[in-house]
């Protein structure tokens, strides 16, 4: 990360906090490692693009529809999915810094060192011994690389180290019900699972036909061990994801589809194209014959935010042989009845809610220098897509006396059922422009005393800072106009 | 529960399965005891409830704000908040059907026993000892008591007990970034403290005064050991709560004010007063000075459904003590300046939204009988408000040719990115108006030959099945009317 984008990125940060949209979790009791909440603005910047998801998703896609799965579910269902077996890191812990870190993270480190020092074959070999050794699971061979390689703690710079340990990324706790010792549950590390079990109920209540797709946005955890990057990767987050059921064979055509759907639906915010791209996987995970991710560029570089997979049968053939019950589609229409029932194949979209947050966050994010001539000045911005803004429009009387506040009040009170409203009556006009600028409404209404005697107020859009004059009676359709969802919909 | 409530109810069950709105978790495993999942008719209704909530909480209060924290929250909050020490339920088990129940409970089904043989005086005495060893928090006389009155396992009949524990009703796990051993967090067991600690962050960078409300929707989690009646009672459930922070010696006023307007918020939606009602709490708890509950008539009785509590300054200044950190607001309109800085009192408002869920539902749904003379005819109506209903319109071609499908095509094409919509083309008209009805959609749309001529089409309404016949560009209004917000927010 050059020094410039480092310094934007920690501005970021700062602001999202001084503004009311990200705040530590737990602040006052020093925080909570990896854990953030979302404050006023957050809240509604989150939930606009929830919505914004969902619409795209549910309302405008006939043969799509939406369910909210628990973040409990059984047990079994994390064995089926793999999760159980194959979700872990191999960790490792200093035992004078009492630091725990990814053994295979320590040995990447050390490669990027050798390659950096110009030592490429002893980059090489450590990297062939290392992936050797993670195929192998042979995590006594890891602690020997440690070893060997001279790898010290970072904190504590001692080589004082545990074994290797499996350490599985979810989260579990006891179920309270049976005597004989509780069960086991987990917090879900993935939304999609719930969609898989309940597809037949879907399916069959809903009379869903085949191609068809069920969406959730919902909360996720994983116990990472290394909190990086502000909230682009939490224990605690929200992911949206839709699973498309298809026929198997045509999963190619979907996947095709779904990768052209998905990257409109991020360019129609308006994001310039350059700052996105598709990192295809040539390395698929075992379930997968075809994935790509949609990644951004942040100011540490490009990052994943939406991952389109080509799951096959796997996770529902999975669920058939742990549950012993059959997940099939019969279609009715396909002559050849060999083929008449089968276990449908599966493009996933998955987004993660937070990282999306964090691209629109910083998308918007601008400072700018209005300075004229000697007259400094600066504001900064949050350029936000109208529709996904937190706030759409202030109203702001020129003074708090000569009726004018409660002029404004009226002209609030109109609007208010349509849109999400602030009122500000609090210091000069300029400053209050600028805290509306900072929080990225797109219009401010300012009543004055003109407004009295002929209903006109001006309207200043953030962007442009160019002020119009209009009839207090066109707000609705004016405000209404720019941040209708159409505009990124239609 | 009279016979024909109980019939009522296990109907409403059998509905929310068969027409995807609420299945039971994991269910092809066999399901996961106390946890439900909402189908996509649930969802959307569930997120209509939400979205009614906010509106009238943040959006029509100019001096309330929503957030969204996380469910992690660092452990010396449940301290501060007295769940660490005081969520508990006495706990038994039966050594032979390895069932826990709560001891509390088995000696209460007791005293009912005796009520109903009319041994009062025994009833009586139990109930005075069992008080006086709960206040004592004496559980091995609890146990005594159970032995005492030769309580069985209603499962296995037999007195063979263990002893009587504590059992905390939070869920606790592991958080796995310090080597020396983890660290033990609980999921919130309710979302208000996530509030209470943002209390600073969020009245700082909103500049927010005394008196104002931060509302908050989201997951919560506690540890039942018996579940009961649906989704009543979940092990994972949803709330939405607001704390309202005034100055104190202000709390009754506004513990009134709150009543009002959160009863108010409950009718706007059409349901009956009669099915309402205020429970007063005589006995507090120990950091409330006035409390309400909110109750509805389910077929099983009347149950909480939300909860009016004036908190004091209870939790506030708990935060203050167990994280050292000033938690005040400074009024500098106050003159007298001893009184300028002080914790605030709090008024809640916490709603289950799973029970309103519950409500909304068992509210409308209604079993029809439409004979006429022989001719036997029913349904099953759900009487949603329009603006809660998960679809607002369908769009139904009279038949599949012709030319129908294609202009009913058109006619959603126009009106989807307004509304949430579906499109349904198989079987019998009569046969679609009733599923339609069991869904609760407001509005049929039927696109029959006519249409093609003179581009109207006839809409049915859902309550009074009446059809009338207007023309397809007025749709937008017609409907857009009717489901609009404003017809239970203004």
């Amino acid at each position: 990360m050059s020094k410039n984008n480092d310094e934007l990125f920690k501005n970021v940060i700062a602001h999202a906090k001084e503004y009311g949209f990200v705040f530590q979790s737990s602040e006052i009791y020093d925080g909570l490692s990896a854990v953030y909440d979302y404050g006023q603005y957050g809240a509604e910047l989150k939930n606009n693009i929830k919505t914004y998801w969902w619409k795209a998703m549910v309302q405008l896609n006939e043969n799509i529809v939406g369910i909210d799965s628990a973040i409990f579910m059984h047990p079994k269902i994390w064995e089926a999915s793999g999760h159980v077996a194959g979700f872990n890191d191999p960790m490792i812990d200093n035992k004078d810094s009492k630091k725990r870190y990814r053994a295979d993270q320590l040995l990447e480190d050390k490669i990027a060192k050798y390659e950096k020092d110009g030592k490429t074959a002893k980059a090489e070999a450590l990297q062939t011994a290392m992936d050797d050794a993670l195929k192998a699971e042979d995590f006594s061979r890891l602690k020997e690389l440690i070893e060997e390689h001279e790898i010290a703690d970072p904190v504590s710079g001692t080589r004082n180290w545990t074994e290797v340990r499996q350490f599985n990324l979810m989260f579990s706790t006891q179920f309270g019900a049976m005597a004989e010792g509780s069960d086991e549950v987990y917090l879900r590390p993935e939304t999609a699972q719930g969609i898989f079990v309940n597809f037949l109920n879907v399916q069959k209540s809903g009379r869903m036909k085949i191609p068809f797709g069920i969406a959730q946005i919902g909360k996720a955890f994983r116990n990472e061990v290394i909190a990086r990057q502000f909230i682009l990767r939490m224990r605690e987050f929200e992911q949206m994801e839709m699973q498309f059921f298809i026929k198997p064979g045509t999963e190619m055509e979907w996947f095709a589809h779904w990768k052209e759907a998905r990257l409109k639906w991020h360019l129609a915010l308006g994001t310039s194209t350059e700052k996105y791209r598709f990192h295809d996987h040539t390395k698929l995970a075992h379930y997968a014959n075809a994935a790509t991710d949609i990644e951004f560029e942040f100011p540490f570089g490009f990052k994943e935010v939406e991952g389109i997979h080509s799951r096959t049968d796997f996770d529902l053939s999975q669920h058939e042989k742990y549950s012993g019950k059959k997940l099939r589609f019969f279609d009715p229409q396909e002559t050849d009845k060999e083929k008449q029932s089968y276990v449908p194949y599966v493009i996933e979209t998955s987004i993660g809610l937070d990282r999306m947050f964090l691209l629109t966050l910083i998308n918007a994010y601008e400072e700018q220098d209005l300075s004229e001539g000697d007259k400094k000045d600066s504001r900064v911005v949050l350029k936000f897509p109208p529709a996904l803004a937190p706030i759409k429009a202030t109203i702001l009387p020129l003074t708090k006396k000569d009726g004018l506040p409660e002029k404004a009040r009226d002209i609030m009170d109109k609007l208010k059922l349509d849109f999400n409203l602030q009122y500000d009556e609090k210091d000069s006009i300029g400053k209050r422009y600028r805290r509306q600028d900072a929080i990225g409404t797109p219009f401010c209404i300012t009543v004055d005393h003109q407004t009295l005697e002929d209903n006109t107020v001006t309207i200043r859009e953030r962007d442009t800072m160019i002020q119009e004059r209009v009839n207090a009676d066109d707000l609705e359709k004016i405000i209404g106009d720019l941040v209708s969802w159409k505009k990124v919909l239609a």
